[in-house]
């Protein structure tokens, strides 16, 4: 019999709490699931025998200790800057830890700690970082083995909304941290941001004013068969895409790139709000309770003539009914209507009305979208005209509205390899991310019975 | 005899300190100068009979303690932050203390205590903050004395160098924290920061990606006599303006604005830099060491035809001559010379080049300009026509590279207050900034024996 501790039961963590009670019976599982509210925890397990739920405090030391010494391995689904206690104390008790986290240098710092414990502390084990790793690393290793040279390299995930329920002008619904959303682009702790990629082996810097009109499109292809559906995204770079070069030993490539999939039109629409101002999370609106929404955007604008609508079309220089205009009209950002929200920043006055309009409905389904693209060199050749490319996609419908696609890409990752590593199939010790055979192939296996499996083109 | 102690003998108190030796005498002081740095000290007290530098360290807790009880009052010339244990020290010993700086929230929260004290922590008296409240509040306590009623109140202040040291495309060179003027406009601890103003009744804000194409043209008359001359600044808006309204009492106002002056198309080149992305100090630029000036540009420019110089021309909408243009080449941006700083960011980089660029030479001088708009209603009045104006101006040059307009203006009213404190003549207590006629009047009248007066012009 095996124990597993996994601490918050969010809704990120739903697939992953039925996989885990899926295999429970088959695997001889006892799981406790640890969420600081009991009924959350309570409701996730459904009385499942062999499951229970706690009330858990991670900031309570004392429990700490005494949950994580019943069991055998730690999944930590909190956010990534609470992991560091439940780590030292797993490192203490020798137990694995999974988490679906970037490693933060602290997690780093433990890694030779945790070989001599003789434990695995495995991170980025969910979809983006996770999958993004396991199925990149499959394809770059695969054209390594065969002598061939990688030169581009582009990865792209997108959290949209599936198109049965796309039903508003942006394309567009939360379905991931909505405050990621808004920030995006922004570093989270000091002034402006700046997104790196390579191109062409040159470095590219793109500051935060110029993230979303610095935009590529992206054709995905999905379905299987015969007659793949082609779907054209947008897709805006992230904060870094460098470090990627060295983690996956991509030390030849020309072209690097990570980026953000949205529909077609959102990018230019999202950069109205940059260039007008209304991202900013520093500032606050003055008397923001009793402002209008019309009020604060003309606050933003140059004086002018006509209406805030005009004014604004003026400002972005865009037509009255453009599409950009067409979606910020229907977000009500021109409404003479009180804001409501007292002592505000732009930023959460616009996450606020945002909230209210990109909410999935009850039968709104979500949909995540990845792409790798690769180029490369196959052995021998070296002219331009030999490159070869191979296009590797993935597209993933929620079922409703517990298992979306964003609980199932997140959480099934974590919970196989779990698996894996209760039965012995990964042995790795220390602090690992999934770019290794070791993990990707065992748990891109399983992604498959879930219908999570990548559809790749070579030409 | 009256013990006075002095922390911090950088640029800014060179005639602060001279101040304090030359009234010695006459006044009895005895003046201790602490600086970090024993040599500094030495350097600048010149070996006075009435004066000792010693070496201070304000992080030293029995030292402050020993140093403060010895004196009547202490000047901090510190960083604002550094503030705050002299503070607490100089309430449980009952000692008045000085500064240049901003009231933070914790200064703030000493009033009760400086009050139970009986003493006054007086700040915000050097230049801007300083001679700014001070000339703006002679002027709107008038104005209200008579009846009348302010409808509009700008203020612009810029630390620039002198016509006859103006030798560059920019008409700009350091002459206070350079650090400051590269990271002008976005917050210290925050991503992205917006200028709040009032406009014809109306908030306005900017966010920093506008601030430098959202400026103004300020004619400033300067120079005595019939003949004054006409200078054109330009000006760009400070970060708050709106906390001026109730400090200032101006709660009628509908145009409040605060600016940075700066002489004439320096902005719109300046703004290349924030366009470009040049002012990001939290990435670090890859390879910072080896990569070359124009290397950095390229990575921040879109693709392109052509070289560097065409490309940062189409990039910014300039001909390869126009003026902006020619401020960026004279900087040397484009050059294919090394970095040659290590792990640096975008604005360590830029302010690195600016060091070397925008300093003073050893016969230049600097200059201090600052200018108060005012528009009022005189009593009974109501119409538009009847609106009267009233410009304040000043301009202080330097004397040479110690006594610098700068470091006149900042160092005069802290220590022509300084001697009022001392000698009864002020006599509030708790914490102050000089908005106060009991404060004003008789600096503003000593600080006209040092040339440095407001021209008003009514009309």
């Amino acid at each position: 019999m095996k124990n597993i501790l996994l601490i918050g039961a969010g809704r990120s963590a739903s697939t992953l709490i039925k996989y885990l009670l899926d295999n429970s019976g088959k695997e001889n599982w006892k799981i406790t699931v640890g969420d600081i509210s009991l009924e959350l925890a309570k409701q996730k397990i459904k009385n499942h025998q062999n499951a229970q739920a706690i009330a858990f405090d991670v900031n309570d030391e004392q429990q700490r200790v005494k949950e994580i010494a019943k069991v055998d391995l730690v999944i930590s689904m909190l956010p990534a800057t609470m992991h560091l206690d439940v780590a030292k104390e797993c490192l203490k008790q020798k137990k694995h830890l999974v988490t679906a986290s970037y490693v933060s240098k602290q997690m780093h710092e433990l890694d030779g700690e945790a070989k001599k414990a003789g434990v695995i502390f495995l991170n980025e084990i969910g979809l983006d970082p996770g999958i993004d790793h396991l199925s990149a690393m499959k394809i770059i290793d695969e054209v390594k083995a065969k002598g061939g040279k990688m030169i581009t390299f582009r990865s792209y995930c997108g959290g949209l909304v599936a198109p049965e329920s796309n039903d508003n002008p942006w394309g567009y619904k939360f379905t991931w941290n909505p405050r990621s959303v808004v920030m995006a682009g922004q570093s989270g702790d000091s002034a402006g941001a700046t997104a790196q990629y390579l191109e062409n082996g040159k470095i590219k810097y793109v500051p935060y004013t110029r993230l979303f009109s610095n935009v590529e499109t992206i054709k995905v292809s999905w379905g299987s068969g015969s007659s793949p559906l082609t779907t054209r995204f947008e897709a805006y770079a992230n904060r870094d895409s460098l470090s990627y070069v060295d983690m996956y030993g991509l030390q030849d490539v020309k072209n690097m790139l990570r980026g953000t999939l949205r529909m077609p039109g959102f990018c230019k629409a999202w950069n109205a709000f940059i260039q007008l101002g209304l991202t900013d999370d520093n500032c606050k609106v003055s008397d923001s309770e009793n402002t209008t929404y019309a009020g604060l955007i003309e606050s933003f604008l140059p004086e002018g003539p006509g209406n805030v609508k005009k004014k604004l079309a003026k400002f972005l220089r865009e037509k009255d009914n453009s599409p950009v205009m067409k979606k910020l009209d229907w977000l009500g950002i021109m409404k003479n209507q009180k804001i409501g929200l007292k002592d505000s920043s732009p930023a959460e006055i616009l996450l606020d009305l945002l909230l209210k309009k990109w909410s999935l409905k009850e039968k709104d389904k979500d949909m995540v979208v990845m792409q790798h693209e690769f180029e490369y060199m196959a052995e021998g050749k070296s002219k331009k005209a030999e490159v070869k490319r191979i296009t590797s996609s993935l597209v993933v419908i929620g079922d409703d509205q517990v298992n979306t696609a964003m609980s199932k890409t997140v959480g099934l990752p974590l919970g196989i390899s779990t698996k894996l590593i209760l039965n012995g199939k990964i042995n790795l010790r220390g602090v690992w991310v999934p770019t290794v055979k070791e993990i990707y192939n065992p748990v891109l296996a399983e992604l498959e019975n879930f219908g999570i499996h990548f559809i790749e083109k070579h030409d």
